[in-house]
């Protein structure tokens, strides 16, 4: 890459990306590189930015289809388990219960047991609810167990998360008379017409980038601070994967609204 | 059921359902209830109507999901494997298909063989469009091979199809040099805010139901015959399950604009 | 037009477009042209085929906007008037009314008086429900009076429909104890990401096009008779402007579920 | 309202609303009732808070409504004039004509003269690009002249703002060559189906409140300071009618790619 940008007689370079983007970018502005950084992931795990642009659009995709989903949860007494990207952040899946209004929202920053959702689907039964709804992030841990992979790590490689969705499933069923399903919502969150929030943000940094470089700002990212762009150091933002805090106020307001995040004593 | 019609004193029931309980319905009449069918189902699999209502939100929700899957592919080079709904029938999936601009769209009714599909995405390779969407129906069934199911049937159950994406995603790997998603869509199919055409359908279906209770119509069902609301006998619509022709004109069709089938001769 | 079909040496000539389009395609079929018609306009006035592209899409668009009005009227005790499309044809409003759950519907083929829909809006009010949607065409007649038009015909251009739904509401408004607001939905109608319907009407009428070309069917259209597409003569399409029949099925269905044409007896 | 208060025997009141219900919050709270308050307006005019919930979902109708015109603009070479709500703050127009890309951007905070949005929609033409999206804010004001108004301010009411979208196209139109058309969105901005980031921040919002009563904070308002809930003095709110900062970053960067907001100098 440092050949190449040589190569090409850039001027400067703006790297567009997540959390391994922007490390690179660290990487290439200590090798020289005079480097700008813009925070793109659906994720929302980069640090020093309140939104990444992208995870907007990503929460709306899920949450629509939560509401899709909710549909037959009700006129069938099921109970749905949806399971959301976000890698090792629940980001999205906890945004997206709270925009649905699901029941169980387990997210990889609270390791889950079984008994309390099984508790919370059961109380909802009970109370002539017969259906819930659970959100699951693909990076969910049991208390007891590891997250769900695709198969072994490749060398180089991110491990593939894979398969949290249907293993909850598969724990839960034995211990409801409901019917249940699994629906993994994939790829299909990283795509389509961006929200207008994201596109606005995707302007504001584009241009903040420009000048940034114009400025001479080098081994800075672009990042919102409500309701201002500001660049801080690439390095800050590597610094800390930004995770969900659970004793933050938006698990608090999910717990207060009665979601269930599977750590709860019985 | 027969019971409870005459313990409830009702004068006449209006059956709202697909192929299984227009079966029901029969039934029923059979056993001298006052009965008018109503055709609803996602799937499209019923005869003597034009359309049911619900299909086609199904179709527009699976082609929303085809748009958005589309970016990641052509941004990472991926060939991406979308399940779609509709027991027995491709309807979802061709419609989808068509209207999604998709390359490969694999049906119950032309059972297929990997070897044209991976010849349609090297192809498309070669030709520097390294991306493909592939649409595989539920219920598809290999040339040499049955129909994914998710276990042995249950008594008096109808066999649940399951994993018909996954097997063709495993199956494709290995012969290609590219990275390749699953995406199971689900039951997000089923609901959500229905379509301006599902409205009115279901709007002059429910108007004409009852039409049909006051006239005496018993043992019909109603039935779009575009652009009229008709009445059929029940036992028509039960007679022939729906199912895409392979030599009809929507498949042509999708021929025509260069969809694989996977039933090609190389 | 001639002339540059030969300046450019054209085996033949696709015209897509509507009533207008498809007259000239006539008549450049009558000067030895080789011209195959595809029938595509929002208005739906297009004789010898049950659906023009565009029209599905334009009927969606107007629905989601009845959807949104719906909130503000009854959170407000509010009229909300909303002017759409269709030139001298009630194909939209009439079906976007139908599939919005509008309370009045105004279409040009059905002349209307105050009377009835004051005498609705204050049934629904004495009735606990004090907000009404009233739907009206941009070629909406009254009784006594005349359309609507923007200003005095251009020579050689079409009226242009201006101001139908302003009249409307100003008219309505001294009658009424309740606020009414007046919003023109315009070329938000005509844009935007086609549903699925247009989308695979689209491809399929693009396809059958090309073939009718192949097989040197000139002067004809495709059209759609469910669920076939045809071939029939331009001429047969221009023949007759297709509108609603306020003696059909579809008016009838309307008045069934309630939904005042302003024609009515007190 | 106080009489009522005391007869119903209330503990508190939650107050939802804009601008005024702050105010009118703030007067019953010197009154002596124990009131807290939630901002919810589309219009985001209401200060101590980064959003008002109701705003994010207005500002994507609008930018939806913007994409579905741009397609008529262009296919037709046409000059699509906006006009969205907002009343004296200009937070919708400018936020959906930078998500819409919009080429000019008319608010009530930056007078407006013809001249250089004229200029703006020649120099586009000159460069092969015959087609404009204008947005106009409903409050937005002349550089020399008043705001639009329905008609005499009634007494004891808010001066409805109605006109300023076709004010503005029949200003424009002597002064092109091509075709103007005018639309106004209306109250289509105030319903429909909330963005999950309105879905989000009502629900916490709605729990804050209720924490707020519960903790004895009357007098307050709930608030987002990003990413926080906080509880601010309702005095607060009311002090300042929060408006677009003309020289502020989110006008800056509608600038810096190229909207016209007719203040400029030719």
């Amino acid at each position: 890459m440092v050949d190449n940008y040589h190569a090409l007689g850039l001027d400067a370079l703006i790297s567009v990306g997540g959390d391994g983007s922007m490390r690179i970018a660290q990487r290439l502005g200590a090798l020289g590189l005079r480097i700008v950084g813009v925070p793109k992931t659906i994720d929302q795990d980069l640090g020093a930015t309140d939104y990444t642009f992208g995870f907007n659009t990503a929460v709306q995709t899920a949450t629509d289809a939560i509401d899709r989903l909710r549909d037959t949860a009700i006129s069938h007494d099921r109970v749905m388990v949806l399971e959301l990207m976000g890698r090792n952040a629940g980001w999205i899946a906890l945004c997206s219960a709270l925009a649905g209004g699901a029941h169980v929202c387990i997210i990889p920053e609270i390791p889950y047991r079984i008994d309390p959702i099984v508790a919370t689907i059961r109380r909802r039964r009970e109370r002539g609810q017969p259906f819930s709804l659970v959100i699951i992030a693909e990076g969910a841990r049991p208390a007891e167990g590891q997250q769900s992979l695709a198969g072994p790590r490749k060398a180089g490689a991110m491990p593939q998360l894979f398969g949290a969705g249907y293993k909850l499933g598969s724990e839960l069923q034995p211990h409801l008379q409901l019917e249940l399903r699994v629906t993994v919502l994939g790829h299909i969150q990283r795509g389509g017409s961006p929200t207008q929030f994201d596109r606005i943000l995707g302007t504001r940094f584009g241009a903040a980038a420009v000048d940034a470089v114009v400025a001479g700002k080098f081994g800075s990212m672009v990042a919102l601070r409500t309701p201002d762009i500001v660049t801080v150091p690439i390095a800050e933002a590597c610094a800390n994967e930004r995770r969900v805090d659970p004793q933050g106020q938006l698990v608090q307001a999910a717990r207060d609204v009665g979601v269930c995040f599977g750590d709860e004593t019985p």
